[in-house]
């Protein structure tokens, strides 16, 4: 099934806001079999919002519309929904009433531009959002006499946490009960994911050249997705039997992790943070970290999943000198020998914040984020990660590009990448 | 002048990248007077890139596509600018002699799949990319004898790294020594943002409602942009007259900061870590930190900006209790008294970072980020924010809600927003 969105907002097309919802939106899409083919973002005026949805109705089984439904006046998608459907605002008073409710439990008044979040164009179905004061606004397309293709257009809020919990509360089960839509027959189609580091993607795709020149034959493709210190790679394979083209696409899987098995963090495609937190619950290691440049990072990484607490200690972060040697007994004639980026010191962190959190492992990095900071033999970007765990301590250096960001960022992933390693190799062993 | 972008990758429409490119896209534009109008985001399939250019081409003057110009099989958009404007393939010498030589002086052979980064459409300027090895495609519409306005149409690599380097220092120069388009007409627009905290999105535009009912007849706008413990307010004044407009935008954002002062955290719209690097750089004050739900990101937050060992020393990041207690002295009475979660353990804290580091200032906080490890009595999104400086230590108490990532996010601009609060109080003492 088809299905299109049309992100609505003024604040995405100036820059003040990144279209997230997007990317979320053609995941959840993909994991229920349905395939979003194409995102418009347009800004909030009333007859572009028009213009594209009847362009976009003509095309998709399901329409997604996000944003411009908030308290406040730059909010117009519901007045473009009248316009394109011909009907007028109403007013939903149960959701009047409920709403009324909800606010005076907080000890609250409802405020007229909460009041308006009441109103409804004639004919929709409301979907009620308990995570906000907008309801989703479902259209059936047929029962509206629209000139587009058989299937529904729905309204939701911008707000990323209402738009995902009414998606798949409301919208999937609807639509799948539902079932009127023109476009049932598209092949099926499914993915695996591999994460790779520590080889650019053009050496990537020229080692696997010969396996990737077979791959279409076998309604297999292959896609790469670099971004800082990573590739990504993405295997699809297309068919009509669910068994036969799940077991196809795992056959291939395997026939590629063989081949590029030493640049694999991943073979499951989980994110970098996500596998050093499976490794160390595996094995049931601690971990404490030592950052200078990334301020902070890599423990922020380690935590964004739920249940850190069971691997993750603390941090010490070291970005003056002077926390270096107090927090980590990185001494001070080492610091004045080698200076705060070098091989010694990131050692003597990474053994320094073990000794003193007690854990089983630990991470350090030290480096120059840039912009500004280098010299002609530590220029920007150049940076010292070292592991230290059971069997010892590793300190590898790396030559980082100029932007700040990017450095920071290729900091956080290979330092995580190289404390995987290091558990694998403890597996092994 | 109007510019439109058209985002090409499967991996953005199965939600495996965010389309960063967009907003940033967006902003480049409104700060050379350009209109970014509208995003289109589709599928690595020629046909359908073809037909979204062709639209595109009939409205704007500028058509940015990025992304499908990578090394390997999966990136066919040059393919695609060869359909569209029936032309081939041809090697740029130039190029391929200067990847070869770049290549070589890292010890490295050209590979094929980097040769064919090497071909260009016939009848395109190539723009040089210094970033990668993907140069930029500059097509003059009607040199091309396009069926489209006039303008130019121009393809540039999807990282975004390379894409922003190439805009830049490529594409603004160029299109503005062209100056050939048709939509010159359009009215002048300046926008000044504010960030506010602390207040929902519809009580604050209740709040302002009778203000916001002139703005119109005086040519100016105002949108709110909510996200998780902020709305950023963004005043928009339209004109022909350069400074008529901007004084026009000037006074009215006066007039709107004198009756929001209560919660404004950046008049000039800077987000909460720009601010407070800001308030403590003016201040000469150094900064230390003490996390522990947040894991780092709080300190990540201070050294996103270049320069920030000027007033950043460090954190410690207590994640478990015993960290808590040996590398920040909160008393493991204490937090058996009270638990890990309360006002004396961010008051400990926030003292015992500030005492070890010798900072001016420091920040703690403690909390249950969720989705568990909650109570009835401290149920999940229970946060303690504490701010220690010259004149004592304040502590508040915060209530999230259920979702991980948004109250790690809510914790960290609010323990910024209230070391902001502190730094401006001890301003105008």
């Amino acid at each position: 099934m088809k299905v299109e969105m049309i992100a609505i907002g003024d604040e995405l097309l100036l820059g003040q806001t990144v279209n997230t919802n997007a990317a979320w939106l053609g995941d959840a899409c993909e994991q229920v079999g349905w395939r979003l083919e194409r995102v418009v973002t347009i800004g909030d005026g009333i007859d572009g919002i028009c213009a594209a949805i009847a362009q976009a109705e003509a095309r998709a089984d399901l329409l997604i519309i996000t944003g411009g439904l908030g308290p406040t006046r730059d909010d117009r998608t519901k007045h473009a929904l009248c316009a394109h459907y011909g009907v007028e605002l109403v007013c939903d008073e149960a959701w009047a009433q409920h709403m009324a409710e909800r606010f005076a439990s907080v000890g609250l008044q409802v405020i007229q531009s909460n009041q308006d979040q009441a109103l409804m164009p004639a004919g929709a179905t409301a979907l009620p959002n308990p995570r906000g004061t907008a309801q989703g606004i479902w259209f059936d397309r047929v029962a509206m006499g629209g000139s587009g293709i058989a299937g529904a257009t729905v309204t939701l809020p911008g707000v990323p946490f209402e738009m995902k919990g009414l998606f798949k509360d409301e919208v999937i089960p609807r639509f799948k009960a539902a079932g009127a839509c023109d476009n049932q027959s598209l092949p099926l189609r499914m993915h695996r994911n591999i994460l790779t580091m520590g080889q650019g993607e053009s050496l990537l795709a020229d080692s696997i050249s010969d396996w990737e020149d077979g791959l279409s034959d076998r309604d297999l493709s292959l896609a790469y997705l670099p971004s800082p210190a990573q590739v990504r790679l993405r295997l699809t394979a297309t068919g009509t039997d669910p068994d036969e083209t799940r077991q196809r696409l795992d056959r291939a899987a395997d026939e590629l992790l063989a081949q590029i098995s030493s640049i694999v963090v991943s073979a499951l495609g989980r994110t970098v943070e996500h596998e050093a937190a499976h490794q160390l619950l595996l094995l049931n290691q601690t971990i404490a970290v030592a950052e200078s440049c990334t301020g902070g990072g890599l423990g922020a990484d380690l935590v964004s999943l739920p249940g850190a607490s069971a691997y993750y200690l603390g941090s010490v972060v070291a970005y003056a000198n002077s926390v270096k040697t107090s927090q980590l007994d990185v001494s001070a004639d080492l610091l004045e020998a080698h200076g705060a980026v070098s091989e010694p010191v990131a050692r003597a962190m990474a053994e320094g914040v073990r000794r003193r959190l007690k854990s089983d492992w630990s991470i350090a990095v030290t480096g120059i984020a840039g912009p500004t900071g280098g010299s002609s033999e530590k220029p920007v970007g150049t940076v010292y990660i070292a592991c230290s765990g059971p069997h010892g301590t590793v300190v590898n250096r790396y030559q980082w590009g100029r932007s700040r960001s990017r450095n920071l960022l290729r900091t956080r992933r290979t330092a995580l990448a190289l404390l995987i390693s290091k558990l694998k190799d403890l597996q092994i062993a």
